[in-house]
């Protein structure tokens, strides 16, 4: 079945080559899709890097995924050859389980649990491999669908930056009258913003520095506070509704939690390497909350990318070829990308 | 005006013994209720012994009081002579920022903020003194109403206790079909077990060991767990839908956050005393929160003691006299206690 093109990384301290991977034939729900677009994620920094533990190599990242239908299993209805799709985090799950019922597959307690799209076992016994690929074959129910107005080229980071924002920022209430913070104006923070905007909130960003501000105004906060400036945080005591931390490092996360509202939630959807110390206090002195979300189902994602597709919200990209990856990855970890790389799987 | 008999203590280290205090006229506004009984807190315990930092001595603690009103100011509407009321946490507050305004008298940001009962100082200047005696003058919009369906003998430990509890369930959603774990079988979560299972939830009670088993069966619970009981815990992993935590040991944190469903909340209103230490991994990996919670305001107060009315919840105490509050804050401290000490304020 369909081979086709792919960059691979072959250890942690390794780089990325071009290399040939083996699709499978779509089976009679499935369906196979030309690969166009590939976000770069700095979870697939990590994995790569062997950062989170052993990957298994050869190794394909690549979980923000859009292209092309271009063939289709006898049973599939959702999709026809030629239909823009994407593909996120996950591939497959029981379908069965409690989680699955309730459209929270990425949280799958059947056997096997959620199948990610790469680093894993696939159902088929073949490890997964993912978007740094020019064509994929997935089950229909773990596809989604890129409405028309949401131009291929932006609409890959969505499948995980825009969920992992957008789903939080929906659960936690982001809307009119709210004063929504966004920590981090990076690959997933810079989506937040225009998600909590398009949701009506009154959005502010809280960065390291001012560098980006003038973008974060852009992409539609009418605040901008830098945590370089001393006391900055602390003039904001009691200030938001809801904070969505994007950001690893959790060293102001008291303070950060001293700036919520009586009530308030802050999110956090990074991942720290590290355990995180705090004085519980700081939740109870407020009725806080101090809550985590982690990107979000195949129903809550297709929602995601048609409230995208109805506000204009779309990432700012930098495309990239395969052979620039490798560079891409050290830019990344510098914080250099404006905002999101995507690879252009054309220039295998 | 009326001079009261009280117990106060001199020093963190020094015992209780009896004094005389001198409350103020009421005011226009105010009311002097004759206190009948007072609840020991374990909070009280902590401020009288210098645990959170010098306390004001000579001290009176004690902020749940339950009583009957003997006075009542020119232009007092809400109460009248005889009437059985209730005072908390808190005596007075600004009654005029936007967290007054909301019923979120415990959070006032105004000019001298929330007035706590005891260990602080009134709009007066002078140091407020709390249950542990015979009355007490306050301002009646920080006063409630005790229904007659609560024995006053056991309606003090509501004014803290209760609403510690209520609040927090209320807020997260404890009714039918949910599952709810009250972490700890002491004074609050003796009180939290009744409360939740009024609601309407199924109630699980997670306690150091089984020795109270009987008792929390008896108050509505319908499984008992204990820490004490190896794996315990991880075979809790995703119960939950809500768990409140009265405990101030944070050991097992963690454990306890992965006994959360997907979606669920776990709540502190304990008061741990030193930092927690906690990966956060353990939220985003099931869109769990982290909350805290303190009290509640006058009106959700007057709303618990209505609630627990109506639903026949109603604390466990032990009647003690003005001598025994010596002896019984070691009981306190030693989780001897089943399940509130109240002080019956007739035998000073």
């Amino acid at each position: 079945m369909p081979d086709v093109l792919a960059y691979a990384i072959d250890s942690p301290t390794g780089s990325f080559s071009k290399t040939t991977i083996t699709r499978r034939e779509p089976g009679p729900t499935e369906v196979f899709f030309d690969v166009l677009y590939a976000g770069i994620c700095h979870s697939d920094i990590h994995t790569a890097r062997g950062e989170w533990g052993p990957a298994r190599y050869p190794l394909v990242p690549g979980h923000e995924l859009a292209g092309v239908v271009r063939q289709v299993g006898s049973e599939v209805t959702k999709f026809a050859v030629g239909d823009h799709v994407g593909v996120g985090c996950f591939v497959d799950s029981c379908g069965t389980c409690e989680m699955c019922e309730a459209d929270n597959e990425h949280f799958c307690d059947g056997e096997g649990g959620t199948i990610w799209t790469y680093n894993a076992i696939g159902r088929d016994g073949v490890p997964t491999a993912g978007g740094y690929s020019q064509g994929i074959t997935v089950e229909q129910d773990y596809v989604c669908r890129i409405p028309d107005a949401i131009d291929l080229t932006v609409a890959a980071p969505l499948l995980c930056a825009g969920i992992t924002l957008y789903s939080p920022l929906k659960r936690w209430g982001a809307g009119p009258g709210k004063r929504v913070a966004i920590v981090g104006m990076g690959g997933l923070g810079h989506v937040g913003v225009q998600i909590a905007k398009a949701m009506g909130a009154d959005v502010a960003v809280i960065s390291h520095t001012k560098s980006k501000e003038a973008d974060g105004r852009r992409f539609g906060a009418s605040e901008y506070y830098a945590t370089s400036d001393e006391g900055a945080l602390s003039k904001l005591r009691r200030s938001f509704d809801l904070m969505v931390t994007t950001v690893s490092d959790d060293s102001n996360l008291a303070e950060l939690l001293d700036c919520l509202k009586v009530g308030g939630t802050l999110v956090n959807v990074g991942l720290p390497e590290h355990p995180s110390t705090l004085r519980l206090n700081v939740l109870t002195s407020g009725n806080r909350a101090l809550a985590g979300s982690q990107i979000g189902g195949i129903a809550e994602t297709q929602e995601m990318l048609d409230f995208c597709a109805a506000h204009g919200v779309a990432p700012q990209v930098e495309i990239i070829s395969g052979e620039e990856i490798n560079g891409a990855y050290d830019k990344v970890v510098g914080s250099q990308v404006r905002y999101r790389y995507v690879i252009d799987t054309s220039t295998f």
